[in-house]
């Protein structure tokens, strides 16, 4: 289990919206809403973001610390009774809040794809209820900077990655648990020392502009760094002039201060002025030196894109030091992960499938309560993902008849493939039953699903091969029935 | 004082980057380096977002929260002890570390400008240093949502917009404290329980589309919500078909649950479809059925360019609530804040200049320890900024020569101008000498600035007027004598 645990510190249970405690409010005072039946609520996503072909689900192991620490103080008792909307037995539950009911997800770190069920909440309404706005907040965050910096840790090509983003992150949580989910999109490193230390991450860090600028003389401050960090000398060249300054400067500590230690210089960094151009000097200029072993690392706004012009362009740059674009997903800052019910156990114990409709097609849901599958094909390939109903029986030992939704006419089948069951228990009557990955697990999870699994079609910056969706002929059935009774009852 | 304080629950002293130690370190271990002496940071950002014409200072009251309580606990000497960079000296230090310096800030809400200093410390490198990312996150994080917030406040032209983000927040602080920033912004309320709870904030809500799901029957969970508030009866009509059945729907709510209670139907939400067709559509049907006081709110990823739409389009919307694009301030989730060093105070005293040149021009610094004024004509409008050396006198009582950075050859004059210094203290010596106002002082303060001090040429969207900032004859001879120095160093 991980030293960081944000809901021992700070109770989290009240970051909710206000229409979470409205609804509960109205379903605990009303004595026709079968409280003790459970609900089915599914949180999914609808749009990869950046146009890719898949995202990362992120934030379980975030999830379940907080769905453990769930409870209302006194005082937020105190606060909710002030505002006069709640009847004193609601009020009396909350006090003894604790939640009683079971959850289902996809391993952190999993390959995701829109409109498929990533985590289920089968609990009484209430219960329910009350959870939506932490999860999805955890959900929404850490699969969207996982994926950010998995795109661009793709486009680096295996030269590593490291996290300089806390100063722009959306605060302190965004700079320390977005740390978290930079490494579980393949960062080798991050400079944010809590996250580091929470989260046993490795941490990096030289030097700022500040450090030359104090000395003044740029040759004294690369001296006295390197005098007191000879076996990790990376020099920051670029606060005067990087070629006519800095790289000197750089090389005469390597040669004045580190070779005569027996020390090397391992590195350069440079923060602005032309990447591209001045990395090619840059490693003229130390190789002519004879310091041929000295790394150049660039950073300053950098993202998959310039990553990719830079490699365009045969920069001959060995790691990368990437911050804003990462830690906020810019330009893409939101993961439009959603809750929504799906399934309403009724009297009978039997689950009743939901559905909401919308005026946006996109927002229709996948009503009922499912399970979700992985096909993978005898290369160990996924070629599909399938979606059935919860009681149904998916046996891919015989050849299985599938439903494309989005060409329900063809006939479809899987022959010779395997499905894997992608959610696993988590908790169990408000009970946990999963023990949740390190982080550094998790990256490498994420890693060898990209590596074995995932075609490399679909990770592709441009055009992605899509994903498919399949859905069992039941499943498909039960969405196609729902919607034609709807529209019927219109007319 | 706010119930707020998010450093007494968490430790957040170790959320820095790495780099911060490392200087930290090599500083204290360098007997030249003057460690008693004071050097001055400024914290500054370089670009509007959004090409707007002025950003909001936010952040102040939580870096003195902040800088209250930084201390290392011994769980963290231990930890940078088994990173075996740091010399013993340095973590004896730490265990024992307070802030001794001076802080002056510019009032939480001030409306900025691009390279001015927004808040100075004045303090021996080494603290000066550890400051360094903590301040950043809470100065970018904050201006950035009410900066964002305020736009889309703007667009309303004074109908009310509530924050409804916090599921689309970069986690839980993300959420809790840009609900707080978006008060700032000009937000009559946010949805954020615990942001309500803890900054004394209005809180609004609902209900959810799983609330009519739940019940099946959209007439009856109108009903039952009606029955539980049916003073604060707003009713989300958009689950299956809005204008075929969530208004009929709603408008049964109002005759036959509320109005035979003496109530009337607060209002109806629409989040999906085309909000300027169906909100034409759903107030002829609310008028009709004599529902002419039931308020028309909209949602749905809205920003300040959908929101002017609609009024284009003569939406009859009476108000906004608005998440994802306003907590995440897409698509620019970037503030750029930076924190400069911009002087260093010699052995006799004496405070030398520094500058960053670097190979971006926008990059290069404003050297030297300054004040910042806000140039007033005589009907209050703030008409320029000005940058003068701390120790200059600045009277404009007479009439005053200054400089044109951007047209320097120009002589430009203020007559019959007043002056205003923008920072003031926070602390001194350590010691925090300034109250820190409630978040709705703040609010209201960014409101009077906007309507009465800042052109409204300078608030528009398109292209709006630049404000200048202007120097002293003194400072502007240092920023050019320092980079004709290097310039000639160089050759």
């Amino acid at each position: 289990m991980s030293k960081y645990n944000q809901s021992e510190a700070r109770n989290l249970t009240m970051t909710m919206d206000f229409y979470e405690l409205t609804m509960a409010n109205a379903y605990f005072n009303d004595p026709d809403s079968d409280n003790d039946k459970n609900v089915v609520f599914d949180i999914f996503y609808r749009r990869n973001p950046g146009k890719a072909g898949f995202a990362i689900a992120g934030g379980l192991g975030l999830i379940i610390d907080y769905v453990n620490q769930l409870h209302f103080d006194p005082s937020d008792i105190d606060y909710l009774r002030s505002l006069n909307q709640f009847s004193d037995g609601f009020l009396d539950y909350l006090a003894n809040f604790k939640f009683t009911g079971t959850i289902m997800a996809v391993k952190e770190g999993t390959i995701i794809y829109p409109n498929e069920p990533v985590i289920t909440v089968v609990a009484p309404i209430v219960e329910a209820q009350l959870l939506e706005t932490a999860m999805l907040i955890e959900f929404n965050h850490q699969s969207l900077i996982a994926t950010k910096t998995q795109r661009i840790v793709r486009a680096a090509k295996g030269r590593p990655v490291v996290d300089f983003g806390a100063r722009r992150a959306h605060n302190i949580d965004a700079a320390d648990l977005g740390a978290r989910a930079a490494i579980i999109g393949g960062c080798v490193g991050t400079a944010d020392v809590r996250a580091a230390q929470l989260f046993d991450l490795p941490v990096v860090g030289t030097m700022a502009h500040s450090f030359i600028m104090k000395y003044g003389d740029e040759f004294t401050a690369f001296k006295k760094y390197a005098e007191n960090y000879p076996d990790n000398t990376v020099l920051l060249v670029d606060t005067y002039d990087t070629i006519k300054s800095g790289i000197p400067n750089a090389i005469r500590v390597a040669k004045e201060v580190l070779e005569p230690m027996g020390k090397r210089l391992k590195g350069v960094r440079l923060d602005s002025g032309d990447l591209a151009y001045d990395s090619k000097k840059v490693r003229k200029m130390l190789d002519d030196a004879g310091c041929e072993d000295c790394k150049i690392t660039v950073s300053n706004s950098l993202d998959e894109y310039l990553i990719t012009s830079l490699f365009d362009q045969d920069a001959p740059i060995d790691s990368f030091g990437v911050g804003e674009r990462m830690i906020t997903a810019s330009p893409e800052p939101v993961f439009g992960g959603v809750y929504k019910l799906s399934a309403v156990e009724n009297k009978d114990g039997v689950y009743e499938p939901r559905i909401k409709v919308s005026g946006n097609v996109e927002k229709i849901t996948n009503p009922g309560y499912k399970k979700l599958y992985r096909v993978y094909n005898e290369e160990g390939k996924a070629v599909a993902d399938l979606l059935a109903l919860a009681d149904e029986k998916v046996d891919l030992s015989q050849e299985y008849t599938f439903v494309d939704p989005e060409e329900p006419w063809r006939k479809r089948k899987f022959v010779n493939f395997t499905a894997r069951e992608l959610q696993v228990p988590i908790f169990k009557d408000g009970v946990q039953v999963y023990e949740q990955p390190e982080v550094s697990e998790i990256a490498k999870y994420v890693k060898e699903q990209l590596e074995n699994e995932i075609w490399s079609e679909e990770q592709r910056f441009e055009n992605p091969h899509k994903h498919f969706l399949d859905m069992s002929p039941a499943m498909y059935k039960l969405k196609l029935d729902m919607l034609t009774d709807i529209q019927n009852s219109e007319v």
